[in-house]
């Protein structure tokens, strides 16, 4: 597969075309942002780490029947995915009180929920992508009626099948980010990252921050605690 | 009906005992807040004021059929009321998009909306109401499913009958906030009150703000403008 024009470039990926329209390259960079890009930093050796742990990740998710953009990684910091067209929704999934959830509902970090709660960001940086409800998501035409039943429902899948993988790993999963796109034909495929930068990551024994917020609250180096889930996930994943 | 021990204070309104122990006296207060208490002053007459209009409202929507709290007004800033236990829910139903609304999706102030909006925010204080979705509703176990399914249905209801009422009277019927409570056999009662407090409203012709944006956004007197709502309301409110 040929590396053609840039396509997009985001704040942790860089989208290329390729020598087949369908397929994009996505490089992952070494860069991380925090509070919507307004904390920003190089970290060496970050882009190789989420590559190769989305990409394990999106494997095991096949092997259990969920229908994603991935193909297959390339390199230690490229993959190709199918091209899909994005929905600008980032929909979340919690399974314990964390961020956002703790502060607009004064819920203690680290208080387990009695069910998986669902909400959707509306992905527009230029709105700070605000927390949006179903109603929005109709007026904003970002996704019909029925995409929105199937994205919650693959949502909460997709939790179930990462909370059995990480636990594998001895990993709580707290709480994660997914986004999805639509193919030509309309099918809903999961698409972008499921990594550390995506997932809040707690140790099930010590419950050491395994994730972003390590970086986002300044907690110490990145890429140690990267390259562990990257081993564990590796050595024994489920 | 006699007049007993204050149950309760709000920021707008107390609520008193009766003789009966299932009806509450409601006494409509002089006093203006916004932003959630920061701003607050007394405003003479707003108390009758508001107690005739919200009396107004609940009586036309009753003839409607709509199931509310509101038994009858007795004196200029008093009325009898179905004692509830209230869902603490701030139910809002947009037809414009206004305030919060605009300002989270960066929609101009009188968009009208190609459908009413609903949006469900956690009355509490604490918390400055903080916006929700059905999700935080189950969890906060606030309301059960099908109760939720109820109010949605009698907001928008409400939200119908109001836009025809006010309409009649030349006002367009931006958005407007409702609260809802059960009764012991678990029926869902409108409550509260509906009033310029409660609603923002525009007036046909010169989209003067007919509501408590005239307080909160400091564009002059208060009370000659509820004069003007409810003067409407008592000569040709349909
Ligand atoms: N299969 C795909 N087809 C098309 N676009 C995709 C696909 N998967 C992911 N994308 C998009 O690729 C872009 C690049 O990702 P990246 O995470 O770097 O950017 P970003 O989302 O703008 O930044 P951030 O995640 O920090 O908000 C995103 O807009 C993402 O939605
Ligand atoms: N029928 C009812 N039975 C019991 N409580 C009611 C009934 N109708 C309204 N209430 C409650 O009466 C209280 C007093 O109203 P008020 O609006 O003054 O207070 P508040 O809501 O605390 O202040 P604010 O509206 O400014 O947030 C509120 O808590 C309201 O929910
Ligand atoms: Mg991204
Ligand atoms: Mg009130």
């Amino acid at each position: 597969m040929e590396k053609r024009s840039l396509a997009y470039e985001g704040k942790a990926k860089k989208l290329y075309e390729t020598d087949d329209e369908s397929v994009f390259l996505v490089e992952y960079l070494d860069q991380a942002t925090a509070l919507n890009g307004a904390k920003k930093d190089a970290v060496k050796g970050k882009g190789q780490m989420n590559n190769q742990i989305t990409s394990q990740i999106f494997e095991k998710l096949t092997v259990k029947g969920i229908q994603s953009h991935f193909i297959e990684k390339i390199s230690k910091n490229e993959q190709l995915v199918k091209r899909v067209e994005m929905i600008p929704l980032e929909i979340v999934v919690r399974n314990v009180a964390a961020g956002s959830f703790s502060k607009r509902l004064d819920i203690t970090e680290g208080t387990d929920l009695p069910f998986p709660i669902t909400e959707f960001y509306y992905k527009e940086d230029r709105l700070d992508d605000p927390f949006i409800n179903d109603d929005h998501v109709a007026f904003l035409q970002v996704a019909t009626k029925e995409e929105v039943q199937k994205i919650k429902e693959l949502a909460l899948q997709v939790n179930h099948l990462l909370q059995e993988l990480f636990l594998s790993i001895d990993i709580r999963l707290i709480d994660f980010k997914i986004e999805v796109g639509r193919t030509e034909d309309g099918t809903i495929l999961l698409a972008d990252e499921i990594s550390p930068d995506t997932c809040r990551l707690w140790d099930v024994n010590t419950n050491d921050h395994l994730d972003k917020d390590v970086y986002r609250r300044d907690l110490g180096d990145l890429i140690p605690v990267y390259e562990e889930v990257l081993q564990r996930l590796e050595e024994k994943g489920a």
